[in-house]
């Protein structure tokens, strides 16, 4: 199984091993690292050839004619989403968290409430913060031991100088699949508190088997005219150091208000983006992703039924994702002495709870994309770091 | 010789090919593409061997531990410039119009002056006009048959709300390679009129055999304050398509506000540049750019005397770049006609004059980075395309 060869990358300048034992003392040498939101995997084929391929016709050149381009998005969204996206729609981003940022300025102003439904990515409240506008921390309530909307909560949150929204579809952490109903709740919430919408649909790729993702412009077509979907092959085939994604915006004045930005920050995408994204929009591409989805759900319930053996460990069964959040509060142990066995005894690098927000203060966000008998090996690293519980 | 190699870009979604005959009427069938400032050369073997690896390595993941990134940066900028950099200097930028734009941003307000010299690389002037600051054209002089700095002019032109300026050091268009009095010039000018100067090196290496360029930290240190310089590997190896460059900026106080500007955008460097970049700036690269700037003074040398043998046309001689300014005024024609000639008759797409500002109206700029063999197709094109003349 190829999702099974490991690869070791260490010393290779990966943000995700040579920078994680300065960051959360964690060493390669004998660490595991499951923090930064990368995989362990290897690209499909078909596009490391097409960047070999570049490679050797010179083609580090300014890039040219996105017809291909654009089209290999629109046949992506139509085949694996059911979604008609029109090529005038498709802005091309440095990544995510850029699109974000530049949904800010386009949209609002410093001091404008920007909402997130946290626990959640923690981007999105560095750069509503960086950028002075208020964050306005909506908690997504816990029922059934997986995250729910709350709008009766939230709406008594709103203060009326609230003017987006960014919401996280399908949610990291935890991996929720929002269903239809939640989303028309959100767009209701959205039209209600009059609210730009970012839904941020990085993840609609990684939905497990038996699980549907629905895209947010499916759901309800009367809040196009305040809605920007971000999208991007980056979680979906391990290439996000590439910093290439897609906001995709129908309207027309957001998309004017959009192209401003752009054309006065000069942003355009670096041309093997341009050139691996109809390698990877392909149904090359869409076979690969049938077969992670399905090796991502095996790693998933390996790893659940391996926390959630040890006493006081809770984590979130998963729908989507391969980012698992993992609550530490029935261990009655302070944040401190659990962040310390993940780090020191099972020598693992998880993400820090506190960062998603409101809500995550007991919790670790681990990353499962990786070998099966890494998760093995995880799963025991973790019971053995906590065995006194048993 | 490496570099008369000929290679066929068309149909590769390049922008010099591939968007050319919608820009300028000029169809890849049979026509020449000496527009968009791209090389047609082959990148140096160790670079296009490094990103071949990191494919092979899954090293599309996020970038970590900038280390050897930054060295190169300062080996190259001490062994090639004599420029002693300090990592802590250095920021690396979506490529550099995004940095301009970034520095608009980060250091005026609208309304501000920001003053260029004209004619002038065209991103300047777009990129002040998208961000509402007030477009400052000071006009270069001819003299000797050349483009000389003319002070005296352009202190009469400040006003006292002139809040920035942007050198282009080697001059594009033209190849200028300013001397030390001329940049000396400048720095007084800075002072004089207290502007933020943005120093654009990005064709510091393009400089021909015998000639010298002068790094703007080199030449007086007490500007250090208002200075940034902005540095690529795109124009030197031919990797602009990357959009990977860096704003060295020596000052803290300038650093903080450029490193805020950076957190507020999220901006990040894509990962095949960082593994690119060490494989440029090393002593394999220098040999590779020692050959390429000895190859472009003979097609200089070519350019230059079949373009001044068409009575009516001068080309500027250049010292530095690969983009030839061609003055087509002593024909008497209007600029629809010599353009028309140009890309009608000799099949050639040239840069349009007016676009690089005042002073810009009579010319066309073209690129000549490309196989000899091809230098002297367009000379043969441009001699019967003005064969009238002879």
């Amino acid at each position: 199984m190829k999702f099974d060869e490991i690869i070791d990358f260490r010393g290779k300048h990966t943000s995700k091993w040579d920078t994680m034992e300065k960051n959360l003392g964690v060493a390669p040498k004998d660490g595991l690292a499951m923090w930064v939101a990368d995989m362990e995997f290897r690209q499909p084929q078909g596009m490391i050839d097409a960047v070999k391929r570049a490679a050797d016709n010179a083609l580090f050149t300014y890039f040219g004619d996105a017809g291909d381009y654009n089209a290999s998005i629109q046949w992506w969204m139509r085949e694996r989403h059911g979604w008609a996206v029109d090529e005038k729609a498709i802005f091309t981003t440095h990544g995510l968290v850029n699109a974000v940022s530049m949904c800010l300025e386009a949209y609002t102003s410093p001091g404008d409430g920007v909402v997130i439904f946290t626990p959640v990515y923690h981007a999105f409240a560095r750069v509503i913060r960086a950028n002075d506008r208020r964050l306005v921390e909506c908690p997504l309530a816990i029922r059934d031991g997986v995250y729910q909307m709350d709008f009766t909560a939230w709406d008594a949150q709103m203060t009326g100088t609230e003017k987006m929204a960014i919401l996280c579809s399908p949610h990291n952490p935890g991996g929720r699949v929002w269903t239809r109903a939640e989303l028309q709740g959100m767009a209701d919430f959205a039209k209600r508190h009059d609210l730009i919408l970012i839904s941020d649909e990085v993840h609609h790729d990684l939905v497990y088997p038996g699980q549907k993702h629905i895209a947010m412009p499916l759901v309800d077509s009367s809040i196009a005219n305040r809605l920007i979907v971000l999208t991007a092959t980056s979680k979906t085939f391990n290439v996000a150091g590439m910093h290439c994604g897609n906001a995709i915006i129908h309207d027309e004045g957001l998309r004017a208000a959009y192209a401003k930005r752009i054309h006065q920050l000069s942003v355009s995408p670096n041309s093997l983006s341009m050139h691996m994204t109809p390698a990877l929009y392909s149904p090359e591409g869409a076979a690969w992703v049938d077969e992670l989805t399905a090796y991502l759900a095996g790693n998933h319930r390996l790893f659940l039924d391996g926390i959630n053996a040890i006493p006081g460990l809770r984590m979130m069964p998963m729908q989507a994702t391969y980012l698992a959040w993992v609550d530490f509060s029935g261990t009655g142990m302070m944040r401190e002495e659990f962040a310390a066995r993940v780090a020191g005894d099972a020598k693992i690098a998880a993400s820090p709870g506190p960062v998603f927000g409101a809500g995550g203060e007991s919790f670790l966000r681990f990353n499962i994309a990786m070998p099966r008998v890494r998760i093995a090996d995880a799963v025991e690293r973790m019971q053995r770091a906590f065995g006194d519980l048993q």
